[in-house]
């Protein structure tokens, strides 16, 4: 038994305003509409452009969800860091909230890091933390971070910090990958990093997914996730596959955006910090075109908030 | 004619206290020696553990480097970062001291980027920053950052900021590249990433080079770099080359702080910050025996300070 998180969390998209500033109100807003999708709260995630983000910029959304009405104990905010201090600092402002824990990717500029040095890494931002409840969700998605995190390392994680070290959210696309951390690991919670692999993950005893298109598709998503021991389980997960796979055809984040844009009519939604670009008109069409065909309809679900 | 920086420059490493803080005194000093044997300084490269330091981090070590004795006008900071707002920071308040120029990654965690969103990147900087003494040599450095800068990105970067871009590090490793560059561009400063290309972008007309082996070889590269022209440049270049192999057979960051530690008798210099591991008892042995076959003494240097 335990009263860890499971289900289908989203990387919060997060929305600039014109001159690129997190923008606070809209970002709650949409967390709210995703906690309202019975969605948790990946907060600083990949799609949430957390490493285009100071750390002062993290902090104020911190604040921003702590002085809010949204329960934190849904929330999985994002503090791996290149620099230690920097991972630290986020962990401990983020403790204060009490969320379900940190996905905490691996410092991710060397590449072919030793798991020593990976190991001393997660090891030295554990111990400043110092804090007994500290859980951590390692964070593996080496098409983007590059930097791998092993089976060993996470036996070796978990060895010395078995109260702290209690899942992983596996975004290497490689279902081998995922199965052998289900295999390997007792009391650990496996995140599939996309819904394509939702329900595979949960038939194998995993936690869940913390995907991308939950950002624009939560209820669907989630609802597979409650009930993915209902006869129609298979024909859903295939329909949430072809959507993914749809929206993949654009670049993701941009897309993420767009779709929000689209939906709640509201351009600022469309921006994104540099290095990302913003959909062009053919590809809001295109965006457009996707969400129709599958039905996928952001502005109803909003509707019903 | 120019007035801009040319030669040898280390990327200079730094230095780290029992509780992992950057030590400004150990920095400080080993800037002085850098210095006085010819060296500039791009503080805050790879080499320097720069994306292991946080922000503050980084700022504290310039307002040592402004507050000391050295001229700040042979340092080359490196200030790209992920997020923008980082990189505008650590930018503005380089660009106090007045020194050679900033050494910019492109923001490094998401992969296969656009030349449209990296010029996005740069420029948003650049605009911020808003100061037209500013100059920006750009680092490419696909082994490590795996985002490259492209030869188009270069040229609509410098069209758009003529003053501005004023050269490049090219650690691609990639000779042909390294020549593609000098080819391609005029009034641009083109600094191999390492010793191993010095002569060879001399002679193709190119700055220098901004090397990690400088760090504990400096007088005999700023020497080839100062005496190119001479009848003995191959022979030199080619024992160079060779120990800079021979070091490579190490964890470069390791090896360059523990040939300092081993050179000054001072262990607090064989420190890093994870996920890099200092050297074990079997490599500083073969650390010393390199030095020693080199005849790379880096004491002996030291004691003509």
């Amino acid at each position: 038994m335990t009263d860890r998180i499971k289900g289908v969390l989203s990387p919060v998209v997060t929305p600039f305003t014109a001159d690129l500033e997190p923008d606070a109100a809209r970002w709650l807003e949409h967390c709210r509409w995703l906690v309202s999708q019975d969605c948790g709260l990946a907060i600083f995630g990949t799609n949430s452009e957390a490493n285009s983000l100071s750390v002062d910029d993290r902090l104020a959304l911190l604040d921003a969800l702590g002085d809010s009405d949204i329960d934190p104990s849904v929330a999985m905010p994002g503090t791996g860091s290149c620099a230690i201090p920097d991972a630290v600092a986020l962990t401990r402002r983020a403790m204060e909230l009490k969320p379900a824990g940190m996905l905490m990717l691996p410092p991710f500029y060397y590449k072919n890091m030793s798991d020593e040095g990976l190991f001393r890494y997660f090891s030295e931002v554990i111990e400043r933390v110092g804090a007994p409840d500290l859980r951590i969700y390692l964070y593996h998605i080496p098409p983007v971070a590059q930097v791998p995190i092993s089976l060993d390392l996470i036996a070796r994680l978990k060895e010395r910090y078995p109260g702290t070290i209690v899942g992983i959210k596996d975004s290497s696309g490689d279902w081998a990958n995922t199965q052998a951390m289900l295999e390997r690991f007792e009391d650990f919670d496996v995140f599939a990093g996309s819904e394509e692999f939702l329900l595979a993950t949960l038939r194998s005893g995993g936690a869940g997914c913390i995907s991308a298109t939950a950002n624009i598709n939560p209820g669907a998503i989630a609802a597979l996730g409650r009930t993915w021991q209902e006869g129609d389980a298979d024909s859903r997960q295939e329909e949430l596959t072809a959507f993914r796979h749809a929206v993949a055809r654009l670049p993701m984040i941009p897309a993420l955006k767009g779709a929000i844009a689209l939906a709640r009519n509201d351009p600022e939604w469309f921006r994104v910090r540099p290095p990302l670009v913003e959909l062009d008109e053919a590809q809001r069409e295109e965006l457009r075109s996707t969400l129709e065909a599958h039905g996928v309809s952001v502005p109803g679900a909003l509707a019903a908030e």
